[in-house]
């Protein structure tokens, strides 16, 4: 599988692969602004200092001296700085004790768990089975398909020993299991009535990879992979075209992410592969990342293993495959989509926590009326199945809070003080919309009408990061015509879109004189007659280039 | 975690380490009775022969001059045969290519995402969150904690080589997580206020184990382990109580498995534990499966790692520590529990297909009725939240389908002929009470009455499964008061309960005379004074001890 194949540009992380302790990031909060009066709930309390034990290193902490310590590094100052900063400090993923390996933590996974709940959803209703291949593949299976073992053999992590032996053949941890699967489809598959078999395994993987980037490109990494075979090459290319288009809706109706689908060029397809189809995500530093891609394997690796089938007359035949993937990388993509220098944003379909409710109160006996109409609020919302969490604690400001749950991107946060307990209402903030012109204040929260209220907020601000995100996507394409205008765009830090039938040697020239490469041919082609931008010979299509993850 | 810890005293299950074809188990279906006109249902058709494709060895293939060769091997006269015997047969699951590995098939697959969803929800339910660790743990930290390291080294699989190069540390692949948790628990505990901290991840670990058996003991196998890290070690013991009994409630309410639960003698504790709390199940040949455990860590782990935290008077500490598993072994336990001769049988609330439809007819004209009636069956039935599945293909006659469903372990069958459609009626079978005794005709589809019959008989079977396992399990204890008594109940492959206060020498001379081990002292212990069963001594508590998987 291809999703995360292409070599990473961007810089290490580095962690010792010791059992030594590792230096930390910082886990302090920036301090954006401080929580101002400017509502019906209640101000003063949110200025109240609480001290913390000095030097434990805990969840963030925030104190008004460090105002000025703003550790979350803009993102415009320096785009890879700021990813890692978002990742540290909303505690979606740490470092693990070997080199290039990641440790996803609670939030994080429960981004990942979204993921996998529509998407397994998705798999099901299109036919597929879940099941569980083993992740020791014999070393001999890898050689068996010529193109696979050459884009896979480098990157390799290898058991030798097991239960204080050697071994008498080297074991391969998987880097992805187009070999083991096609060992045990020839046992499975005998007639045309077997076909077609479409399976899903949910599964770790293993690829050693030199430059890594936590959910980007990481030594191991969690993903799905479907595997299917079927009986004609037309079915094949149904299925390799149908799982794209899954991922597409996905990406575009769940993580509000405009990526373009395609065709990868023959130079990026698949090892193993015939055809690759892959969906190309725009990056907030412009950078394309590989978020799903989708193989016709064609014949390939059924003739590597003998995978065959009597068809209706008799005929024994080679089936057509197809195999399809998207991983943690996609984690990686939501972060680099929507976040900004506040922290992360979070597209409602995909929060783990969609609402977050903020008591404020200053005086004690305005304590348990606030509480109580917290809970019930919390109450409704859940009741309507809206993802939702109070922060009650009492250690932290309500303007830390604040602070706090933006970096974590949850989309909305609802704000109850002692003054919206008597009005019954509410003060509504929307994480996408900064500042007053995000506020809503007095929303009644009788049942009946607060509840479509909140939904229709997130579904507005589910658009509206869509909307946002594909802007900034057009406005970042240049339309070019010759391999000046193409180096052009890509020294811009823009994606080029041209009429493209040149040769592959022209495709690795323009990679090694720009770092730009053909990211797809887009499904979506101009109408008309085109020419070549290197060649001027007559093309047929436009491709995308772009510099990438 | 030592849910797969204990050797095996059964048969390897020989599977090749190469890439060479493997010699496959028959995979024909046991004939044996034929579908016979008993029902409203028309019958003619039953005995339809279907010609197959001879040389291929496809899905179960039934052909009446097959009648006598039985290929399910009777439980009663051979266990273990049986049991792969079903595996095979109701394809949960196969032999990966690497010795000791699994391949698990969808329907597999399906019982242990049952499993998930129940257990998923209940740790959530109880304050866990999931998340993940990376497989690969430096070799050093496995030698941290001393009784660990002699506990797992013989069974580890090492990774000696990555990206082509020789690794300068061996690395583990995970045979249990407690070393790399407590190494990132250092870097998120600082003050009691970060505790507890209760995690959970649902992975997969591998074992070097030498006699493998498909589900109950593989090289590598899945499973969820929770961590979790508290301040005190009420809290700890609290925790490691609470999952035992979270795993308890599961097998008895969703695999209706009358496990017994208790703590484990000091022998047969996990590696690094200060208490294991263990589930045990009786199998159908009386053997005893550890089916889930949980350790109270105390501070061994915590002191072998510096995992500390600051407490409320400014004292450091070092945290107190649980983990819980249950894997896939499980499933091997629902098998050898509930299963018999005729093939698996599933507890209602885990099986994958909790209702299959059958639908009968011999003229063409019928056709069209009877189908429309299946699916309109389908329908109400899927719309109250059933598993239902209509077998409709036209390649086997209903006596294949009454005998392959049967195998499958499927709850409940409804049957619906021609007489059926124009009664509005349909016939519905049992499972778990063979022949006619558990067929009931005319049961009417009208919706209101039809739902809450359906919804019964799964809720009977469910319990009548409980019921029948326990009258087993209380039917194959033997309480003893001496060892001779001991030794004879073991003799008869029974278990024994009888008081116990010896050393472990003489706990592990029982093991070298009987084959037996203390199961579990069991938290149910009867009232009144004892006398240790060895040595005359006054014992506090009786133990269980048996033969066990």
């Amino acid at each position: 599988m291809g999703a995360l194949r292409l070599p990473s540009l961007t810089s290490l992380f580095n962690s010792s692969s010791s059992a030594a302790a590792l230096p930390r990031r910082h886990l302090h909060l920036p301090f954006r602004r401080l929580y101002t009066a400017n509502c019906s709930a209640q101000s003063s309390t949110a200025e109240k200092e609480i001290s913390s034990t000095s030097e434990l290193e805990g969840p963030p902490k925030l104190k008004p001296q460090q105002d000025k310590d703003r550790v979350i590094t803009p993102r415009s100052q320096d785009f890879n700085a700021w990813y890692l900063d978002i990742i540290a400090n909303a505690e979606l993923a740490d470092y693990g004790p070997v080199r290039g390996t990641m440790v996803i933590r609670p939030y994080g996974y429960a981004i990942w768990e979204a993921i996998q709940d529509y998407l397994n959803a998705k798999f099901k209703e299109t036919g597929h089975s879940n099941m569980y291949f083993p992740q020791f593949i014999p070393y001999s299976f890898i050689e068996k398909e010529a193109s696979h073992v050459e884009g896979f053999s480098p990157e390799l992590a290898l058991v030798t020993i097991g239960g204080g032996k050697e071994l008498e053949e080297k074991l391969v941890v998987r880097p992805t299991s187009e070999t083991i699967v096609n060992h045990m489809f020839t046992q499975w598959i005998h007639s045309y009535r077997d076909l077609p078999l479409m399976i899903n395994q949910w599964a770790n993987v293993t690829r050693w990879e030199m430059r890594t980037k936590p959910f980007v490109r990481t030594l191991e990494f969690l993903w799905q992979e479907g595997h299917t075979a079927h009986a004609t090459p037309e079915e094949a290319e149904m299925e390799a075209l149908q799982m794209i288009d899954v991922y597409t809706k996905f990406a575009y109706e769940q993580a509000a992410i405009p990526v373009i689908a395609g065709r990868k060029s023959k130079v990026e397809t698949f090892a193993g592969a015939s055809k690759t189809y892959t969906i190309e995500a725009m990056m907030g530093d412009r950078k394309a990342l590989q978020a799903g891609t989708s193989h016709n394997l064609g014949q390939n690796f059924s003739r590597a293993f003998g995978t065959q089938f009597t068809d209706e007359n008799g005929q024994r035949e080679h089936v057509w495959q197809t195999s399809w993937a998207i991983s943690t990388r996609f984690i990686g993509g939501i972060i680099m989509t929507h976040g900004d220098d506040t922290g992360l944003m979070l597209p409602p379909k995909l929060a783990p926590v969609q609402v977050i409710i903020i008591p404020i109160w200053k005086k004690a006996d305005e304590r348990t009326g606030v509480l109580n109409a917290t809970t019930s609020v919390k109450e409704i919302l859940e009741a309507a199945g809206i993802k939702v969490k109070i922060d009650d604690s009492e250690q932290r400001t309500p303007g830390w809070k604040f602070n706090f749950w933006e970096m974590k991107g949850v989309p909305l946060r609802i704000e109850i003080g002692p003054r919206d307990v008597s009005s019954g209402s509410v003060v509504v903030s929307r994480r996408d919309i900064p500042g007053k012109q995000g506020k809503v204040f007095g929303i009644s929260t009788e049942s009946s009408s607060f509840v479509p209220y909140v939904k229709d907020k997130l579904d507005e601000i589910q658009s509206s990061l869509l909307g946002v995100a594909t802007s900034f996507r057009d406005s970042n394409i240049m339309d070019v015509c010759s391999y000046a205008e193409l180096k052009e765009a890509i020294a811009q830090g823009k994606w080029a879109r041209g009429p493209w039938s040149a040769s592959d040697n022209d495709e690795l020239k323009v990679k090694e004189e720009t770092g730009a490469t053909i990211r797809c041919f887009p499904f979506e082609q101009p109408q008309g007659s085109k020419k070549c931008l290197m060649t001027g010979n007559p093309a047929d299509e436009v491709a995308i280039f772009a510099k990438s993850y």
